[in-house]
C-alpha cells in the first residue's frame, strides 16, 4: 500500500513513518518537497541503522495525495480546514485517516472544541468528495511515545468510520505497531466521542503530574473477569 | 461515614451499597420508605450469607440526605433536575456524588448529550446549595458488573471536583472496590469529558458484540514502557 503522511515531519508522522516503512511504501508530505525530501531522506537512513530497508519518499502536499492510497492527515486542528480545502481538488478514492483533534486549552485545562459539524472527522467528511473514504483512529497515541522507536505503544485505538473495508485496512495498521489493539468505535458519527479522549488524557497527564507521562487508554472487560478484549470484528 | 446511595434501589445503586456496607454506614434512599426498607433488609441478609455483618437502613430520599455525610445520586438523568430541585433544602454540606450520564440512543448509536450547563455535575452544582461539594465519578462502572459480587471491576474511576478533600475521600470508595483505581482528573469544570466516555463504551460494546459486554477504561502508560500508573495523589 503506498501510504502518504502529510505533515511527515512532526513528531506523529515521523512515528507513523518509522513504524509503517519496510511493510508499506511511505510518501512523506509536506509544504516543501525539499523539507520532505529531508526528512525521508534522514528517516531512511535511521531505519537502515536498525536493519530496516524502507522505501520512503518526500514530496509537496497534494502530489503526496496523488501518489498514494491511503492519507494520514497528521496536521494541527487550527490548519485542517484551509489545508483540506486547498487540497481536496488531488484526492480521488483515497482512505483519509484523521487523527486531529480540535482542542483548546481553557484556563489550567484542555477542552474538546468540535466544529460545527460536530468533529473533525465530520467536517473533513463535508469537504472532501463523497468518493473519499474517511476514518477517525490514532488519537490517543502519544506523539512523544510514537516518535520514539524503543517505546512499546500500549493500548486502544478506537477507530470509526462508515466504511467496513477502510476501516479493517486501518485496524492492521494499528496492529502493524507493537502492543497498539484495534477497537471498532462505530460510524463517523461517533468521531467526537473519540477525539474528546485526548484532552481528558492531557488534563489527567498535568492533574497527576509524573505519575502519568504519556497516557494512552485500554477499554477493559470487566465481567466477567478472565477476559479480556483480545481483538475485535475488524 | 454515613453514605446514603439515592436510587439505591436500582442495579448501580444496590451495587454500591454492596460493596461499601460492613465499613459504611449505609442509607437506601429511595421514593418510598417502604420500598427502600425491604431492600436494606434483603442486602443485609445476602451479606450475612455471605459473612459480612453490614448497617444498612432504607428511608424516604429526603430524610436520606439529612441523615448522611455523602450522597450518590444514583438516578437517571432523565429524573435529575427534578429530583435535586425537590430535595434541595434537604441538603446541608454534604459530599455529593454524581456517576449520571446524559446520553440518548440517536439511530444506531449512544450520543452525549448533555444540558446548557455543560454536563450533568454542573447541572447539579447550580441547583444545590454552595456548601454542598459535589465530585463527579463512576460514570465508566457498569451497573451489571457492580450488582454482582463475584465480579472484579478492572479499569479505572476518572473523578473530577473542585473540593481536593472529598475528591480524597471519593478516592478511597473506588479503592474499597476491589481492583477499582481512582484517577484525578481535575475540576468539575472537565466533568463533561468523563460523563462522555459511557457512550462511548456502550457503543464499543454493542459494535464489537460479544467481545465487549461490560467494558470499562483504564488509562495506560505509553512511555516509558515499563511503568504503569499505580495510584493518583488522591
Amino acid at each position: 500500500m503506498k501510504i502518504a503522511v502529510l505533515g511527515g515531519t512532526g513528531d506523529f508522522g515521523v512515528g507513523l513513518v518509522m513504524r509503517w516503512a519496510g511493510e508499506h511504501e511511505i510518501i512523506i508530505g509536506s509544504r516543501g518537497a525539499d523539507r520532505a525530501g529531508k526528512a525521508a531522506e534522514e528517516i531512511t537512513r535511521i531505519l537502515r541503522d536498525r536493519g530496516v530497508e524502507a522505501d520512503i519518499r518526500g514530496m509537496e502536499n497534494g502530489d503526496a495525495v496523488e501518489e498514494s492510497d491511503l492519507v494520514v492527515l497528521s496536521i494541527p486542528y487550527n490548519s485542517t480546514k484551509t489545508m483540506v480545502e486547498e487540497l481536496k481538488g488531488r484526492f480521488n478514492d483515497q482512505i483519509v485517516v484523521s487523527p486531529i483533534v480540535p482542542m483548546n486549552r481553557v484556563g489550567k485545562r484542555y477542552m474538546y472544541t468540535p466544529p460545527a459539524e460536530g468533529s473533525a472527522a465530520l467536517l473533513i467528511q463535508k469537504i472532501l468528495p463523497p468518493s473519499v473514504r474517511i476514518v477517525s483512529a490514532f488519537h490517543t497515541v502519544s506523539s512523544k511515545a510514537i516518535r520514539d522507536m524503543d517505546n512499546l505503544l500500549m493500548g486502544d485505538v478506537i477507530i470509526a468510520g462508515d466504511d467496513q473495508e477502510s476501516k479493517r485496512i486501518v485496524a492492521d495498521l494499528v496492529r502493524a505497531i507493537r502492543d497498539l489493539r484495534p477497537l471498532d468505535g462505530g460510524d463517523l458519527k461517533v468521531a467526537a466521542q473519540i477525539e474528546g479522549i485526548t484532552p481528558l488524557l492531557l488534563n489527567l497527564a498535568k492533574v497527576n503530574g509524573n505519575v502519568i507521562k504519556c497516557p494512552g487508554i485500554a477499554v477493559v472487560l470487566s465481567c466477567p473477569t478472565e477476559k479480556k478484549i483480545e481483538s475485535c470484528h475488524l
